[in-house]
């Protein structure tokens, strides 16, 4: 499917993409935008030259600033927008009058991305942070829990997938550089206060939440995904420090929570299912989903930039998950939890295998006893190591895959940010 | 100080209280009160009669349908505001004209507050819950992590206030019952998917937070109070058996925390400070507080009412404290996390060290192996048992000051919620 906007060969933006963010220009504040190739089309702007009427949904949601009401419209209005802009970008379009064959609504409507600053696209209501990685879950036991395997952790590992309760306030957007932060932590025992000594990404994969539920009401698992509006790369930053320090994760986690710009709707993912790595067992019949292809092969990467250079750092996998994002909502809700629209539902670490598929320096440096090393883009003669983050790194994370029937690629944009020295 | 409102004896809400809600009646929506004896002050009503002219701050935060945007504001407006309504309730007031002795408005303004339903004053975006009640979390190391005390199950429990994030979507006020949760939970090492059979509540005091702090940006201990904008009293529902199976506190608290309806000010508990029972040591820099008063001496009652009759639970203590509530601000921001107006920040279960004084099942029952006996109020002959709760059962936390220098009683109005049976 291709577009009449020119969409360059190694974009994240194709017609399959569409994913929503919210920007601003230098002339005008937030509002909602889809990606499409170099460009942002401006849905607010779209709103206001009537494109959607008639497709029977509350227009406003799309000229707010957040994407939250929106998102609570639900997955028929998604879909319907979607197919409309895909109607009205697609090359042999029967609606260029709409905005190809219109030049002054184009050029008020499609934004050069490289003129557009990009924030926070919902309000977070709550953000629950997950734990079935399969191979970060069995790495990181004894780090949290020494002398632990991961069952004599956590019980019920294999039956449930496991969580905490993430900061909403701290999650930032893509390009917010985070400074080191104050806390405490042991040294030979001894309690310290002071700047983080083991500074950390993680690379996670996220849902945002759509339709929500109301309190008391569970989500049936089967039912679940309809409640997921799209997805974003997340960078769990942690203090293993204060980590190590702390019951379970608190100030080792909320100075800064980072998401990628752009929300890639669920409908585009569609075509990278693929099945858990390994599933969770035995499971109860409010887990048990009839989708099997319940998780998402998508490969991300994990590069490090240090003085202009950017570094490799490995390349995790959505697939190494024990639990899918069905499951992890009916649990999430099986007492009745609501959950609420731009909600965040976090996988935890997706480490792979292999070392060079782990995703976070606790693993990649062995508990930090192993300094890891890491080969220049394009220069691997040029290596670096890394024990943890050092002032200055700058962490990205991207995904992006490509569909094999030609529909072009789908990708997050970067999930960047900056570490800087601590105030 | 006396008003010219009839303020019963026993009433929690006299003119040293004032605390803020939200309530509704059967001809108007949410909207914005203070409690004065059996009353309802209506402050969006007052508003609009211009009663806070002149005063330098948004009225118009006071006419909206939550307390959030007139939170943050801070503390000195909180304190004009308290000043003129008391100025306006006194018996003696100069500003007769203003309420007291204009029968319309009076009539507009001044609600019976047995015609009003509470709603949940605040939107919640973070919900932080603390364990710092020094009896609470060392009756209870051993059930989180058999065999551990609690330095070993926490190190740093001395030394910085521990704390975990809760759920925000599923706070709700006092009134709303919860039905009895789904989960898993394990039965001699077997995993079960099921009702909760081990359903409790928690005795806590919580601070909600008034105008919050910037990303990046720490709040100093000593400045921390100015951060606070009232206090509740907070019912932390919890799946004992779902806790111990997994990890820390997912399913097994995000079912339901319930909060008392009115918000005291913080300048209404001054009268009550005292300092913590026992204050956490070695204390570093940022959590060294120059007020030594620095906790608050509220004796909390929990009943259980069956089958109509009151049962006298215990009576705990928020003073049973390890750590201030601006200890609690300094450690939990020194990272930079950002708080938001109406974020809670709840203490953990405030037992005392005799039994009587314990504030859950889990320990009044001895984790489930000792049940506990209650006698009725009124006939002591009259007497229940109880291991956990039972479906029908009613659980009521209260607590009323009467301060030293006949200011008037405080009290936070109850904090109530059966149990219903599960869905």
């Amino acid at each position: 499917m291709a577009s009449w906007v020119p969409i360059p060969e190694e974009s994240d933006f194709s017609l399959q993409n569409l994913p929503y963010g919210v920007f601003s220009t230098t002339t005008a504040g937030p509002r909602i935008g889809i990606a499409i190739g170099s460009k942002v089309l401006d849905l607010k702007a779209l709103v206001q030259e009537h494109v959607f009427e008639g497709l029977n949904f509350d227009a406003t949601t799309l000229e707010q600033t957040t994407l939250n009401a929106y998102a609570a419209l639900g997955k028929d209005v998604h879909g319907r927008v979607r197919r409309k802009l895909q109607e009205i970008l697609k090359e042999d379009t029967q609606l260029g009058s709409l905005l190809r064959d219109n030049q002054p609504r184009r050029e008020r409507c499609l934004i050069p991305m490289n003129s557009v600053k990009m924030h926070l696209p919902i309000v977070v209501g709550d953000y629950t942070d997950f734990f079935i990685g399969l191979h970060h879950a069995t790495n990181c036991a004894d780090f949290l829990r020494p002398g632990s395997d991961i069952v004599q952790m956590i019980p019920s590992f294999w039956e449930a997938p496991v969580a905490y309760g993430g900061r909403s306030s701290s999650v930032v957007v893509s390009g917010t550089p985070v400074h080191r932060p104050k806390g405490q932590y042991r040294v030979n025992g001894q309690a310290v206060s002071g700047l983080c000594q083991q500074l950390d990404f993680e690379v996670e994969f996220a849902a945002v939440i759509g339709q929500g539920n109301e309190f008391g009401q569970a989500i049936d698992v089967d039912q679940a995904e309809n409640h997921i509006f799209g997805f974003v790369l997340l960078n769990d930053w942690s203090a293993r420090d204060f980590q190590k320090n702390e019951f379970a994760t608190f100030t080792s986690k909320n100075f800064g929570t980072q998401i990628s710009p752009w929300i890639v709707p669920f409908e585009a993912l569609e075509p990278f299912r693929t099945p858990p790595t390994k599933a969770g067992r035995p499971l109860p019949d409010y887990l048990t989903q009839k989708e099997t292809n319940s998780a998402y092969n998508i490969p991300i990467r994990a590069t490090l930039e240090v003085d202009s250079q950017r570094y490799h750092v490995s390349e995790c996998n959505t697939k190494f998950v024990v639990f899918s994002f069905a499951q992890m909502i009916a649990h999430h809700t099986r007492g009745g939890c609501p959950l609420r629209p731009g909600d965040i539902v976090a996988t935890g670490t997706m480490s792979g295998p292999t070392r060079p598929e782990e995703g976070c320096l606790l693993e990649l440096s062995r508990y930090g006893t192993d300094p890891y090393e890491m080969a220049a883009e394009g220069a691997t003669e040029n290596k670096i190591r890394r024990t943890y983050l050092e002032d200055g790194d700058i962490v990205e994370l991207t995904a992006q895959v490509q569909s094999r029937d030609g529909l072009g690629n789908v990708g997050f944009g970067a999930c960047r940010g900056e570490v800087l020295p601590g105030l």
